[in-house]
């Protein structure tokens, strides 16, 4: 066992932290009765659609156990198959525990302290979250280390990352179909059609609206980093063989295998000491300056661990270059993506320019801009990827993706705090607080927008590497020696898979569609049969919408979701390992491109909406303004559903392809 | 030479056969002075784009042939690069001619003599340009093939398809640009701001939108499929020395080489009669069984006649099986196409429904079923795949390629047609012809916008075929053995060449919005300098809208246009020959899957609208119209601009990197 003890125990005392955080938040006042009554109504929500996602979960996860431990006669792998799936939950689940308590008491902390209190509320609570996944990432995929054998760790901990990865990606997707159901719901019939402004309690779907954004943005954020950050570590443990091979045992395959997971330990420490000097008490807090600065001081913190314990433990200094690598990948896609998608840049700006002459010129803008932001992104990931190969071989494709998802800690911290303030505001607006409170939470909440854009690029940038790595370790494990694209099964693969993200953008799209569309019709329904509510003399009936968006996301969450662990294994069982490659590359490489562009431009078209609403082109109510809520109408499953869900779907089918890879190679493809 | 020059003789004689169409089109009466006049104006305008269009293209094709000559030092495929620019030229040149004089000939046949005589000139005007596609094909590969050695031909025949590649290229996006800056600029202002008619005389962009219908979908089409035509010819014959060692020498090089160009040239025969026997004279004229039964006996004849060669050529059936196997999938597409995109189908009419709420939902819907039309013709596509290889190797694919295209004569002219009715049906308006006229045009242009529809579907799957041949001749050329996918430099080339068509989308969506800017300018700065062009009492100024497109057209062309060119030389020169593989692979699968969805979204977009104009959903002038034509106004550039140009730009990146393996080889990677 040894010095691998230390990885879980580095997780355990980072999860200690949490706990303190957590209860820190716990003692801060929740406020005003109505306060209380409406952030309850929100939580109650939220909690509701967890417990009914997971038990729906739970039954496939059953099925894929029984699948694995028949197919492939190892029970091991289905165990930590159910183990990941387990942590998946409980990362996601404590999070939104601490989500829902935090925004309530941002938003009282906003009322009676100011700016300074509100932000370290909101900050510490999406902290929780960011520690609980990184925190239990490290806990159970190094425990298995502790207790397996390595020969056997290798062979078994795949299923781990699949059970993280199918519960991520029904997370996502489910999240993602609440969240747009509810807001596209709330938004046009309320906002649009009866006038009432955003967050207003009249609006029957204003609970669904808020629950929307926590199920969405911080379990869904959540669990899709966890799948990451879980894949990126399993791919670098199961290329450790090929460290021993190369360096001719000089290094062991133990001590290769161990390497990621240190250094992604080390790199949660750092996070907690970052996320610890965010600290927005004292004059003049500048939150955006406060984040970053806890951000860059993990990342120093752990390029200097790199080197060292590269050298060290590699005898090399090269491996920390391709984690260097890594890092700077990461840190490119983020500032890519805010440049397309912040309205202080010029490609937001000509959206709205264009929306002058209506809705079809800034859509065919706004399309423009997330197809050209794929460009730089690729070209980085491109040469990410050669320079990573020249540093560590295959091993350092790996190891990058594991270097840029090392401090996920602080960077869930970040993403999480936004939608916390976000719903901060939203229930200031509901509760009528004063005017003031309102805009210390739009404050905190528009620099949450631009982290939660970048943070979305952070998650495609390292979902790309960490499937990367994913897919290397598929060949490596189905002992192919090649999979060229000369082979016609293989080109026949590549067509196939590049094909199933089209299809998923597809199913999902019109999934919040269908969803929406209910949603609309049950807020004009209420508002019809009781003329009340409008009035504001009688309460809206929001259970019903919280039920609407909960009922039709589970429904809709199936069909995509099944695609991502049915296509690699009927191709797979099908047309044999080769064809399979071909599959998962053409997943992969269109997979990342459709992801990023939707995730930008339906950043784009949502701040274009808000650049002129701030008095841009004729400002709230013009045309053109109603030309850019067009653009930001087809956004909003762009950038909250199919886009991020491509990330996790990606992530998916190479995971599910390598626990299976044993099997696949037995028969060697049934038309073949 | 022999037998071989049985290709040439028949390309001839179908020239002739368009020659006596031609001039029996001629004879036709062009009707009243009105119609003259106007016609005169459509004509001058699209003969002048294409004057300048080709003397821009001059110095790019004179520059690239210097670069074949010096850089190869192969100066007969730097010559052959010439004559199949300039036959691509001659063909595009040919068609625009007679399209331009059969559209006010249709229009007056409409008039004297009613359906039946109209069909016959407006289809024989598309005829004349179909067999022109196919001869101008056969004349010129068929020549080269008689006058050049097997192996010289082999070597050189590449340079052939480049050019008539490059020529496309620029034909397909300037013509692209042309027609939808047009477009939208006559929509947008002329039909929504001034609320008059479609194609009213009044509208200063009424000429240049018919004119770029001419120079748009005729020349652009017509150019689109010669390209793809003799890519499939170049890529099959360059094969040909694969069946030679297969079979040990059994079949000659030479005979395999033959076989596809004796293939096609009976293909052109076949063409020609299912051409001959479509004649609307006669009672109760259905024009869609009509051309439906031209069609059907092209395809019968050339199944029989694939056949027959395939045992007495290449002594066995199999290969038979290829060629039938790829006029399989261009039906299946083609079919696939219609259901997704017309309104007898459920899709277009799901996205009338969702317009209903609005152009977002409405727009939602349409990408999901661009995106969903994707599935079916890609498991075609890989199935034909994997069954033209179990037929014939990697010669199959290219076979199948050849199979798809040997009828593109009769294809061009059911294409071609649609457009000629459209123009006829606008020359009807413009020159205030009774109503009578126009619902005869009306008719003949709604089966024709089927026929584009199935037109565009045929394209993208021939184009795919035909570069999947490229590709595998590119491999062979290279004396590559294999493109593994798990060469970091061939990973890294998959992903920046699937960029690449996001890019190419991004920059000609951005031209066509930019274009269509000025042209909305212009059209609206001339009904406020003169009122009386709304009134009726002035003439509007034609020219300068003609010029704007014109101009706008050229100089937006380029940039797209180059990037064909030199992203495979600058991967091919720096990273060497496998992750220029990668980088054409990529390129194949996300541009086959974008052009699919761009076609298929818009052109449901733009048949939703024409069922709610119909009187579904409220009619014209409702909400709902008005979110279709927003629907409408993104589809136009998808579906006649990023689209079709796709087809073209992933044969001409596959084709340059054919023509200049030889150098990539000899320097092997400037970087590696």
């Amino acid at each position: 066992m040894g010095i691998s003890i230390i990885v879980p125990l580095i997780a355990i005392a980072a999860l200690c932290v949490a706990a303190g955080l957590s209860s820190w938040i716990s003692k801060v006042d929740e406020g005003t009765d109505t306060m209380k009554e409406i952030a309850g109504h929100i939580r109650d929500g939220a909690m509701a659609f967890l417990r009914r996602e997971y038990i729906t979960m739970v039954i496939v996860v059953a099925v894929v156990f029984v699948i694995i431990g028949f197919a492939l006669g190892n029970w091991i792998t289905a165990v930590l198959y159910l183990v990941g799936a387990a942590f998946s939950v409980l990362a996601g689940f404590l999070g939104m525990r601490v989500a829902t308590k935090g925004n309530v008491r941002t938003a009282n902390a906003a009322r009676e302290s100011g700016m300074g209190k509100a932000l370290n509320v909101a900050f510490r609570s999406g902290a929780v979250m960011g520690i609980c996944v990184s925190g239990l990432g490290m806990l159970g995929l190094g425990a298995a280390f502790c207790i397996l054998d390595i020969a056997t760790i290798t062979e078994t901990v795949t299923g781990f990352g699949m059970g993280a990865s199918t519960m991520a990606l029904f997370g996502r997707v489910g999240g993602g179909i609440y969240t747009k159901a509810a807001d596209v719901g709330a938004d046009l019939v309320g906002k649009v059609e009866a006038g009432i402004p955003e967050d207003d309690p009249r609006n029957p779907a204003v609970i669904a609206d808020n629950v929307g954004d926590n199920v969405g943005d911080v379990t869904g954020m959540g669990s899709d980093l966890f799948e990451s950050y879980c894949g990126a570590n399993i791919s670098a443990l199961s290329l450790a063989a090929v460290v021993a091979v190369n360096t001719n045992g000089a290094v062991s395959q133990y001590t290769a295998a161990l390497f990621p997971l240190l250094l992604s330990a080390c790199g949660l420490a750092a996070s907690v000491l970052g996320i610890l000097t965010v600290n927005g008490s004292g004059k003049n807090v500048n939150p955006s300056a406060s984040l970053n600065r806890g951000t860059y001081i993990a990342c120093g913190i752990e390029i200097i661990v790199a080197i060292v314990l590269s050298k060290v433990m590699l005898q090399s200094f090269t491996f920390a270059g391709a984690i260097i690598c890594g890092l700077i990948i990461g840190l490119v896609i983020g500032k890519v993506t805010e440049i397309f998608t912040s309205s202080d840049y010029g490609q937001v700006k000509k959206i709205a320019k264009e929306s002058q002459t209506g809705a079809g010129t800034g859509l065919i803008a706004g399309l423009g801009v997330g197809m050209m932001s794929t460009v730089v992104p690729i070209i980085c990931i491109a040469a990410g990827i050669i320079l990573a190969y020249h540093f560590a071989g295959t091993y350092g494709i790996a190891l990058a993706a594991v270097g840029m998802l090392s401090t996920v800690g602080i960077t869930v911290a970040v993403v999480a705090y936004g939608p916390i303030a976000d719903n901060a505001g939203g229930i200031a607006e509901m509760s009528e607080l004063p005017e003031e409170v309102r805009d210390i939470t739009d404050q905190l909440d528009a620099v949450g927008n631009t982290t939660a854009a970048i943070g979305k690029g952070f998650a495609i940038g390292s979902a790309a590497l960490s499937a990367l790595g994913l897919f290397i370790t598929y060949a490596h494990v189905s002992k192919l020696e090649m999979v060229s694209l000369l082979d016609p099964v293989v080109i026949a693969g590549l067509f196939v898979g590049a094909m199933v993200p089209f299809l998923f953008a597809a199913l999902t799209m019109n999934s919040v569609g269908k969803a929406a569309n209910e949603m609309i019709e049950e807020v004009r329904r209420q508002f019809r049969a009781d003329p009340g509510i409008l009035a504001g003399t009688s309460k809206p009936d929001y259970e019903k919408c919280v039920d609407i968006s909960t009922k039709a996301a589970l429904r809709e969450m199936i069909i995509p979701a099944l695609l991502a662990i049915f296509v690699p294994l009927i191709i797979g069982i099908c047309f044999g390992p080769e064809a399979l490659g071909g599959t998962l590359a053409g997943s992969l490489s269109a997979g990342v491109l459709m992801a990023i562009m939707m995730a930008n431009a339906g950043g784009a078209w949502d701040n274009a909406k808000k650049y002129v609403e701030e008095g841009n082109y004729g400002g709230k109510g013009s045309e053109t303004h109603k030309a850019t809520v067009v653009g930001d109408t087809v956004g909003d499953p762009f950038k909250d559903t199919s886009g991020p869900s491509m990330n996790i779907l990606i992530n998916l089918m190479t995971i599910t392809a390598v626990v299976f890879a044993p099997l696949f190679a037995r028969i060697g493809g049934l038309f073949f």
